[in-house]
């Protein structure tokens, strides 16, 4: 995970560098992992969640930025993304969430309704998934600026002591579990913006993580290695950047991958595969085989993780890549998401 | 510190909401405690640094964003600030600072070097304040929102367990003092925009705070009761706080309070007063009569804290206020900031 060799020659910064895909990578790892990390005494990852030692407690630690528009859409808002993007990186990372903080910056002229509501998603979020918003900070900037609000989470979580999440202990033969249909939240605020003529019955999936985490922990801990909510940049990214950092191949069997009909057809009419798109309330979990049914059967029994499923397993070879099967024999490769077809999407 | 009394009735965010006096403390007692705090199971304050139990380690948590126009200006940036802001409120809460995150809202055309000049400003404060970034998140918005750069930092820290800090610990005859000249950051900032006809030999304070604490817990611990760097909305907002809060009297004698001249005299030509200006690497502390002499000592003998002086002390009345005694005999009462003379300070 070394980011020795990647270098930012971009003289400026665009969107794309902040999709989640291959521009927001060369970004982190080119530009502020050398300076600022690495320079400033930090590990050598700008990670979703660090582990920090806290007077010999394992905590989790992690904070997200969230500009998403519009800032309300079919089955979400900023508010609730804000609460629920932070708790899903924590329970990634295998750590209960304990405490956030929320920081503003407002524009002026936002309607103090629109921030009410907004602070009200939040504390509802933040009940459902168990954690406490402890703290933060507003800041109002003049009109025309922060597109109406932009809000910023920060939180820790307690790392559960019998998980070792990493990369690195990932191996061939270890299955791909995904919690449910994928690009529902991508597609969703890309069709709650107007600019296209779409419409579909679909609501973002944003929702909390870290119950179907704590099963598959109670359920698989010593199996379990690796877990990624494939946010911006889509299943593809992080499965990329799995394949990458632990030096294998995943391979994916295509008709396994549940897409909802909705979203499937927004894909098609807009040149994007489903693959790249962002969920805000679904995760992938890399498990060692003989661990795979009883974490499946975990995710299931959760309320929201009935639409479970086994989708690919690591291998050897073709190592760094995505490999998709398709079920008519043939397969291809699914890079990581390239420039920024739906910006701002969280 | 119950916010029960407060209502908050303004239709729209203005720029004062955001200035740290009186309209900001509308805004956080009136709208967002109730609804994201309170509704949602945290404490009854939006504080600068919460106190958390994680697994049996007391924690102060904290977070800021920062919006300050121009990105750089003498003496600081918006990162050196970024960093120094959160170590500070970390600091305030007799914390040592642990670790940070980092997240980025980038306007699109931001220049690169612009982003790594101030990357590494940031690593530059955090190592300078013995502090690790460790994760963080880039988002980037479309040309013409952000002002090129907002930062948000958060972040964790020990607290010390022989402090014990609050507003309800502040009796009168508790001495108040004060760790050098006040003003230099807002009139800095506000100089640096090049939008007054004023030239001035004057650079900001961001510095990191926690080596005064440090050596104030050493010397006086049992002593302390109240510690805050008046950052926006000054010296005189935070003690008006700290009079409502802790239901005394704040008075200052106005000769002993440090203003350099180029500050006190950009103050009369706006017709602000300095009391009023934010700092950035300045604190206020209130300490118990009979350790006022060796809390002093302690914050004079760290260097940068020669100038630390006693500005004045606690009594029983005129409660909830502030009063600055005149070397000339008079007195007169000074508020909290209204309205917002200089925005985007930090």
């Amino acid at each position: 995970m070394k980011s020795k060799n990647v270098r930012f020659f971009d003289p400026q910064i665009e969107l794309s560098h902040g999709a989640g895909g291959k521009a927001s990578r060369r970004l982190v790892e080119g530009l502020l992992v050398p300076l600022l990390l690495e320079a400033g005494g930090g590990p050598d990852e700008l990670q979703d969640a660090a582990y920090v030692d806290a007077g010999g407690v394992r905590l989790a630690m992690t904070s997200d930025s969230f500009v998403v528009k519009p800032l309300r859409f079919p089955g979400g808002s900023i508010g609730e993304l804000a609460i629920n993007g932070t708790v899903n990186d924590l329970a990634m990372g295998g750590a209960r969430p304990l405490a956030l903080t929320a920081t503003f910056i407002i524009e002026a002229g936002l309607a103090t309704d629109e921030l009410a509501e907004q602070a009200a998603a939040m504390a509802q979020a933040a009940r459902r998934a168990g954690v406490a918003v402890v703290g933060g900070d507003t800041k109002v900037v003049e009109h025309g600026k922060a597109d109406g609000l932009y809000i910023t989470t920060a939180g820790i979580g307690l790392v559960d002591p019998r998980v070792n999440l990493s990369a690195r202990h990932v191996r061939p033969g270890d299955q791909v579990l995904l919690s449910g249909p994928i690009g529902d939240h991508g597609i969703t605020v890309m069709l709650a913006r107007g600019e296209l003529d779409l419409q579909a019955d679909l609501v973002s999936d944003t929702r909390p993580l870290w119950p179907f985490v704590a099963a598959l922990v109670d359920a698989a801990a010593p199996g379990l290695r690796w877990l990624r909510d494939p946010t911006r940049g889509g299943v593809a990214t992080a499965l990329n950047e799995l394949a990458r950092d632990a030096q294998v191949a995943v391979v994916l069997e295509e008709e396994a991958i549940p897409v909802r009909p909705a979203v499937r057809g927004a894909c098609e009419i807009l040149g994007l595969n489903p693959l790249h798109i962002a969920n805000e309330g679904q995760f992938l979990a890399v498990v060692a085989p003989e661990y795979a049914d009883a974490a499946l059967e975990a995710i299931r029994r959760v309320p929201g993780g009935e639409g479970a499923v086994r989708v690919g397993e690591i291998r050897e070879t073709p190592q760094k890549a995505v490999l998709v099967q398709s079920p008519y024999g043939g397969s291809w490769m699914v890079d990581m998401l390239v420039g920024d077809p739906l910006p701002r999407i969280c």
